[in-house]
């Protein structure tokens, strides 16, 4: 079973997903299975992070943005891949530091996602983007 | 072939499980297959590490206390969820930053470790926390 | 089916094999799948990136080298596992932050990588090395 979710997003920062993946997973009306989730780009990642205070997600998004600043931040000027804004060469940075692939058993037809775990899409771009992101189910 | 392992942490640092994710297996008396670990928290890591030299895992989690101090820290102020602690928010930007899930093809009956490969629990919270990782097994 | 992919490298820095997991996925000729990648070591990472502008890899390999220096330099006096070099703890540290596995799925034939997502063997230690990456898919 595979599918391919698309996910519209606005800057930089994380997109929950979770309600998206769970209805797809319940619809293939399995008992057990293992669920494998690949994001297609290279300045973006997949996170599994908590669902229940937003100050986190903000949090997040914070850190990383003083961990790897833009390139015009001079502690920066070292890079190289710079024509593409300021913000493309920090996103594949970021990207090589958070998760491609997600990878989630299901049991009693659901993703074995803890109380306070969601699934989302970390965007590292400034400008809009769809992101496709590619599931598979072993049954 | 599904399994939950429950792991007792005491404190920031890493705790191998390597032997029980290796004892489990071999009882499933299968020669090949994909073993997939996933750890149902947002304040702990999965790791595969060196089983070797004890300083090894000393020097991971004092790099990270680095990387990521407590909220505590001046230089973390710009924090906002920091009402559970400390430790709190630095373990999720952690959490977000070390693996989730790890994927393990299994040959000859046995996952497929490195000789200096160790699996590890990376728990990112002081207080103590019983941490459950679930096993799947795709024969 | 299961393969390993045996990767030279000759200092750090990244060494794209992408050419070589399509080459054996296709020769295996299903028509959908999953994929798993798993790095063998511990001083050395698994990454999905940019294939089309080798600056990023450079840039790449410059920003973790910076994040994570050599144990000669002075911010890094509090590690003590040193004996081996001073690339080698940081290759651990490098490797808890950057995959060891990867889950990828296979539509159509092949992996569904996206049109500028190449996979890369992350090499963190200077001398050479022969790198196993071991592969498996499910049907």
């Amino acid at each position: 079973m595979q599918h391919a979710f698309d996910i519209q997003t606005d800057g930089q920062g994380l997109y929950e997903f979770t309600s998206q993946v769970n209805g797809w997973v319940q619809a293939q009306r399995l008992s057990t299975g293992l669920l494998t989730l690949f994001v297609r780009h290279t300045s973006c990642s997949l996170l599994i992070q908590e669902n229940a205070d937003p100050e986190v997600q903000t949090d997040l998004r914070n850190f990383f943005h003083r961990l790897v600043p833009p390139t015009t931040d001079p502690s920066m000027s070292y890079l190289t891949h710079t024509y593409e804004g300021p913000d493309d060469m920090p996103a594949h940075i970021k990207a090589a530091m958070m998760p491609v692939s997600l990878s989630i058993p299901i049991s009693a037809g659901r993703p074995v996602l803890g109380t306070w775990q969601g699934i989302y899409l970390f965007e590292h771009r400034k400008a809009p983007h769809t992101r496709s992101v590619a599931a598979h189910i072993v049954a």
